[in-house]
């Protein structure tokens, strides 16, 4: 392959992770020393900054910024999420050609990829010299081709650190405690929480998932088995449960409100709080609380999985090397070597393959009942989460009653 | 002072904290350095386990178990949210009696000073020999007496934190943020979320507290001026914010939709939502978004300030050298040195002066508008929570734009 010679540019999109900038300091760092690129350029919030041709000079930034940063939650250049028309395209490409961009490389999820091929379509139709990479970034890790994505591995670790400290909560005062998670389509963040279990009575209890037809009555039943048994019962559900029509959960409840008056409850907090109001009408337990984790799970400084860390700082090198190298075009993809070590290597994926779907939980990780994960998913997951706090427990030996 | 021998008795009340088994421990470990000392008992879930007679014999668990327990967030003993009655009261010292406790201590807030102030009354009024100590903590920071308390720095670090990382994720994505943060009645959780403050723009660009009446005006106003200043604005209110009348803001949405019909909304997630609701009806911006950060707030593990860690280790062991040493009953409270580097000591004040009433924020920690903190409570704050992760910011050089 030819040596092409000009400008990089380099953008984030969709939601932020704690480790994306380590994949675009990644990128960076690998480019500085390939005399084929010549300016580094970085748009701010995505393709937005490109449209809008507010570009900055990422040589301008000193080696100590570029690592501060890599450490740093959520993206250093900014994001957008604006899923770009096929104009916007046309657009942002000839802005491209303009700059002298030869060099792309796009961190996002399965959208970031298809406008990363949709550019090159375009270049190609010039005959447009042109190299362009999607680099992977989802917390939602529902990219197809990959065995797990950059950023899912620290928001695990995250969530189940936050319910670890939960189920210490709730064992200090009982009742039934329900954790809304991220993942409006993928079951996997939500799965993540069975990694909090350490002792056989530990919480959670039950999980659910959107991969699984989500029903209120069965929702109960299970709710006060394990409370019967335990005392108290700790739920994490995914925010994006759905009924057996797929309908969601959380906008049923949401349009028999608005149905009654202009409050608007799409926000965060309205699926735990009203799958809490289900458990206080219709089941006789006294305490009931409800929390959504929200945005803390994708930007909690310092809550992160090293293994996410080096994975999103190797696809970000990756990719430039695949782009000076190898190849034209593609996304960088993680896949696992069988076998009891954990190891990954990482591949060149065409661009359609990893844009046009996502993908969900896999059966095998999800229990028969829907209301669990299996062992084979906590095999999956905790090399990407790696060590977890160590929890403590008293023996509690009693002591005999006196008359 | 006589030498005074029987057996102890500890328990644990409140809401929990990452550090309150610190203090749990450190009794423990201070009582088994003293023969007057017999057996340490342990009331499991406070006062209902000694009324339940359900008592753990707390010789029997080993070095490396307590200390293991001492790191580990939450109650280990079990918490409780009752409030006792006199008659209560009057059966708990019967118990008390029965068992031979000669050393009481109750780790809780001002509700657990209280309860070990009747007990006390209880075993004046019998001429039983008997000392017993209140051991302070909550993360609300709203003891009298205390310069701070116990549980209170790992929450604001917490808080600090899950801030630093918000305002990464409002850069990312630009809109209005809200984050409701614990303290009904005393806005100093709230107030940590100022630490989060690195570079000149970082948010939060506002902060409500419940020592401030609220108005939905005003706040409308506030958020608009920041969103026109900067594109963006992060908002952190206490769940406890008030209207003029006293009556909680989030208590008066709530009212609104039951009347229409059956779906709670005393959940967490409603006071942020409807904040939002508000902005979205009649401020021209686009994303708005809102966090109830929820009991992780309490719990999370790891994220605790070494100094409240050390602090809650301190009050535990001094409360038990008191009570064999020097007095017969108090509080332990933590005054803090004048002068330039931090520096606590520790003082016994009398149970009455802790339990009657709580505090709120004195007025030179608000600004004069209600809606931000003053340089004075950045001080006050920053040592109890300590260090801070480091964030790496761009310089972001802007490319010359081309014709």
């Amino acid at each position: 392959m030819e040596k092409l010679k000009g400008n990089m540019l380099i953008a984030q999109s969709g939601g932020p992770t704690v480790v994306i900038n380590q994949s675009l300091v990644g990128a960076i760092v690998e480019a500085k020393k390939h005399k084929e690129i010549k300016n580094i350029y970085g748009s701010l919030h995505g393709i937005k900054g490109i449209l809008e041709e507010n570009l900055i000079d990422l040589r301008k930034e000193s080696s100590s910024t570029l690592e501060a940063v890599a450490k740093t939650p959520c993206c250093a250049l900014g994001s957008v999420r604006k899923k770009p028309s096929e104009e916007d395209c046309e657009k942002i490409f000839n802005i491209l050609m303009k700059y002298n961009v030869r060099y792309f490389f796009y961190i996002g999820g399965n959208d970031s990829a298809e406008t990363t091929y949709i550019i090159n379509e375009s270049a190609k139709k010039v005959n447009y010299e042109f190299r362009c990479f999607h680099i992977p970034k989802t917390i939602d890790n529902d990219l197809k081709e990959n065995d797990h994505t950059p950023g899912y591995g620290s928001a695990a670790k995250f969530v189940a650190m936050a319910v670890m400290g939960d189920n210490l909560d709730n064992l200090t005062l009982p009742g039934v405690k329900i954790d809304v998670v991220m993942g409006r389509h993928a079951g996997f963040l939500t799965a993540a929480s069975s990694l909090a279990r350490i002792y056989s009575d530990d919480g959670p209890h039950l999980i659910y998932f959107p991969e699984r037809p989500f029903s209120i009555e069965k929702f109960i039943q299970d709710v006060q088995k394990v409370y019967e048994k335990l005392g108290r019962c700790l739920v994490v559900v995914s925010e994006g449960i759905v009924d057996e029509n797929g309908e969601p959960i959380a906008a049923k409840f949401t349009k028999e409100v608005d149905a009654h008056g202009n409050v608007q409850l799409s926000g965060t907090g309205a699926l735990g709080d009203l799958l809490a109001s289900q458990i206080r009408e219709k089941a006789e337990i006294n305490r009931i609380r409800a929390d959504t984790f929200g945005y803390l799970q994708r930007c909690f400084p310092t809550i992160l999985s090293e293994v996410d860390e080096k994975e999103a700082r190797d696809v970000g090198e990756i990719a430039v090397k695949y782009a000076i190298s190898k190849y034209q075009n593609g996304s960088v993809a993680i896949k696992r070597e069988i076998g009891k070590k954990y190891k990954v290597y990482y591949e060149r994926v065409e661009l359609e393959k990893v844009a046009k779907e996502t993908r969900s939980m896999s059966s095998n990780f999800i229990n028969s009942e829907g209301n669990n994960v299996t062992e084979e998913f906590i095999e999956y997951a905790k090399p990407l989460v790696g060590k977890l706090p160590k929890i403590g427990r008293l023996k509690k030996v009693l002591v005999p009653k006196l008359k």
